[in-house]
């Protein structure tokens, strides 16, 4: 397999003194990098959404505790701060949870600087992996629609379901890549078409709402996106659009599949109403690339996730392996056992 | 009925010797108005999206068979100027064949004046009438949803879906209102939020991917839109992500009212496999506000229009009354009785 082909981008680079970050916000007009050296500018990169995408949060995050670690900065600190960056990615507690054993097992700076690294390196190695396995559901000469941004910028490398389309265009299975534009923050339009364009994998750009258009044509076998948080029972909390997409899909009989490292399972979360949905400021609607495109007075509601049920998704991609109409028994079977 | 008091706005405004178009393209930053002295300047209004909704272009279209007469124009010329302007709106060609029959019945300059002043006058009654049909369906206390424009810039005055909204504001029974922002063009979020502020009805704008997240907690009872085209089946053509909101609605039990007037149905079209879509420019999704958002090298599929298949309809509302569940047979006896 010949991964390399479609897999050129690396948004998270530790550089031995500090982590340096693909500024996401710029995208795709500047390609400019953020240095942190310290917790707080990492926290601060989390927070500005700098660094964005579940797996890359956590990642980050992680290092931000590294680099804590080496400033000789307060652990405690570092980790409740980390830890408050982003309320609904669990990627992030389960990056700083780990950490946070390694402290409590007495690791010292070098020992925490090796464990972001192993984080970040399992994280790729799990996107492959996963790439695989979702690629292995889809018939050829397929074609797929995706949401927001799941791939190398969203995680160590290569993307959750963002990889599974590199995977299946790289064995010849995928043959249409369609993008939603995810407003209001245009993750689709800005990042992932940009990913797409720089490794080569001809795609085409949606607006969100053109989604069930496009399935009744009969274009697309696939809906195949991330997740920020995936309940015990298998319903997932992902960027706000994803459950309409699902809805769509299955009135079409297109088919969903979610795709995320086994890390953004959260088993503690029983269902997907128990899982608390982030609200942001309507500013982000009221206003496009900083001009204001609605009238002074408007109100707008925000909320950036959504919850998508399980009995609406036809597999999950863990690096576990996959589960075809997920529910908390089959969900136990994978991630209790 | 205090129609006044949510009604406050005219875009299509004939002056005597010249029609005056409120330039849709600039709002809300800026009311700036167009003046058309003759049949081709009111092509080029509808062709650029000056004027738009395709009550206000068929009204449009009116005034400017009038100029061309006024200014001892071709008529032949300009009917079929105006006729190419814009593909897939039916009120278009209900409005110049009724000023064709005018002509072909020796109508002078004054009476194709006349005319194009009763198109204008008799859609702003439709619309009032439209708009106690639609919103004698709605229960008291209820929230709706609505997509793109369809209010006073679209039509001669009121609106139609937005006419509907008005009606229900004002007779108590719409509590909450809520406008999709319509990518890519952004009707939603720049037209329909002007008219509701300039107009004092609370509302909040929403991401076109967040309606199902907001149907799903239970805020709105009906889905309420325009039309481009209704079929003689009921099937309806109007703005891209109208076919996904009845989708939606149909999953969560929410109501979806379509509401236009009858120059829409077309019975001369079977069904919606007949209607014609307009795709436009790639561009229109790669750029927001002038400003290239999406990385050099993309491509983007931009149809403008869906077709929302009868059985997704729970009522048509048009000036000659209300069609709940439409098909063939009860759009027949009401169209072609």
């Amino acid at each position: 397999m010949d991964y390399d082909r479609y897999d050129r981008i690396r948004a998270v680079q530790w550089q031995g003194d500090h982590l340096r970050l693909l500024d996401q916000r710029l995208l795709p007009q500047q390609e400019r990098w953020i240095d942190c050296a310290n917790a707080a500018q990492v926290t601060q990169a989390i927070k500005d959404l700098a660094v964005r995408g579940a797996p890359a949060i956590g990642i980050a995050a992680a290092w931000g505790v590294a680099l804590a670690a080496k400033q000789g900065e307060s652990l405690d600190a570092a980790l409740s701060m980390l830890r408050a960056a982003r309320p609904t990615a669990v990627n992030l507690m389960w990056a700083l949870d780990r950490m946070m054993a390694r402290i409590a097992a007495g690791a010292d700076a070098a020992a925490l600087e090796h464990e972001a690294k192993a984080i970040q390196d399992e994280d790729l190695l799990a996107n492959r992996h996963m790439g695989q396995l979702g690629a292995s559901l889809i018939a050829p000469h397929s074609g797929v629609l995706t949401h927001c941004n799941t791939g190398s910028l969203a995680t160590a490398g290569y993307g959750t379901a963002l990889g599974v389309i590199r995977a299946g265009v790289a064995a010849g299975r995928i043959e249409q890549v369609f993008a939603g534009e995810t407003r209001p923050w245009q993750q689709g339009a800005r990042l992932t078409m940009w990913e797409l364009v720089r490794d080569g994998i001809p795609a085409k750009l949606i607006a969100d709402s053109a989604a069930s258009h496009l399935m009744k044509s009969g274009v697309i076998q696939w809906v195949i996106v991330g997740a920020d948080r995936i309940a015990a029972n298998g319903d997932t909390a992902n960027k706000i659009g994803t459950y309409q997409l699902a809805i769509a899909a299955r009135h079409h009989g297109v088919k969903f599949m979610v795709v995320a490292p086994s890390s953004t399972v959260d088993m503690a979360t029983a269902t997907g109403d128990d899982i608390e949905i982030e609200l942001r400021d309507p500013a982000e609607l009221l206003a496009v690339a900083g001009q204001r495109t609605v009238v002074e007075g408007a109100d707008a509601w925000n909320p950036v996730f959504d919850v998508t049920p399980a009995e609406l998704i036809d597999a999950i991609v863990t690096e576990r392996g996959v589960i075809e109409r997920p529910n908390a028994g089959v969900m136990q079977l994978m991630f209790l056992a």
